[in-house]
């Protein structure tokens, strides 16, 4: 009883921060997004060709989170595009209170979209609300096409799934059947957009990027 | 406050559960290794490769950790090696205690070795001690060469790390450093042994297998 006693005090304290970070984002009209994948998905090489691809068309913001390092933050901001770096210190996920603190040292009046890219852990930081507008999962084709049906919990609450790293399904060296973790997905989530990429050669990104505008679009209204 | 002091009480209970394993395993002088990577790394076609190729040598059984599913358990099946499943619905991590329950149900008397392949989760399964006599660590070349510096814990605890699906390697389409990985591994932990491998092909793996048999030799003493 003790346990979950306290997994709720310290749920609810997260969510009062998550709550402040949605209202923040509503009345700037800002769109959010919360990345989530295994370690190793592509999510920061997804980002950095995003934000180069689109960058005539929206600004666009990282908040990284890492155990330990700032190497992701710094690939960001080779691209110009402003990226702060927290480092979690072995924390599994990222908190609301963090992205809080993250927020107020971004330039949000020069932003269109802020990514927020999780720690790399398909498990835990879809139990954190971060205030986000979305989630979106990431699925490189290496890690296998059982993961919506061994790791559900991700897979139920996102917007978007990209399934990233399409580009080695073509040496024939990696089996993965997108129709099973399409059906596997929309088995636990009617509405969830997927998108089959490759951040690398970047075949399919044109259609997560019209998915984006039109949020940004929506998120402006 | 109140949070640190929970944390300590839920890992004693967890380190009784561990020491009550280790007991076990001690007396019994049967090698329990547990096995731990990223979603998507390989562990199972590791595992089941390894029980094929070893199975005149030596007797295996497997406890399987997944949020959902007895998937991998019944692939270790197929091999005729026995395999328990523990579905953790949605906690991170396997405990201790569940670990005691699945030794229980295991014939240990017709076993060498007993795997536990853990949750595809590169950080919190690290904190959480099993009674094991050590921990491999998984790395798919997939996901990068970056990953020791990004999420030391598990690196610097393991005894060995195998470098998965260097198959990967030969198309080009994959690129990957195993000298930056050696010496990240290396720097947090001397003693690390590294076999890079393919489970697909199964280059790599005799390496692997002396390492193993030796440990079992070791541990009969």
């Amino acid at each position: 009883m003790e346990k979950v006693n306290v997994g709720k005090r310290i749920l609810s304290a997260n969510e009062q921060f998550a709550q402040q970070n949605s209202q923040l984002l509503a009345q700037r009209r800002q769109l959010c997004l919360n990345m989530i994948s295994s370690p190793g998905s592509g999510k920061t090489t997804l980002l950095v060709r995003t934000i180069s691809d689109l960058k005539d068309e929206l600004r666009m913001g990282v908040i990284e989170g890492d155990l330990r390092t700032d190497i992701d933050a710094q690939r960001v901001r080779a691209t110009q595009a402003p990226a702060i770096q927290i480092e979690t210190q072995g924390a599994c996920h990222l908190s609301a209170k963090q992205v809080n603190d993250a927020l107020e040292q971004l330039p949000l009046d020069a932003l269109d979209v802020i990514f927020i890219e999780n720690v790399g852990n398909l498990v835990c930081p879809s139990a954190f609300e971060l205030g986000e507008n979305g989630k979106v999962v990431v699925l490189s084709v290496a890690e296998g096409d059982d993961k919506p049906a061994k790791y559900p919990a991700i897979f139920a609450k996102s917007k978007v799934m990209l399934i990233n790293k399409i580009d080695l399904l073509s040496g024939g060296l990696v089996e993965f059947d997108i129709e099973r973790v399409t059906t596997d997905a929309r088995r636990l989530n009617k509405s969830i957009e997927i998108f089959p990429v490759s951040a690398r050669t970047g075949a399919g990104m044109p259609q997560w990027y019209d998915w984006l505008k039109e949020q940004v679009r929506q998120t402006r209204r």
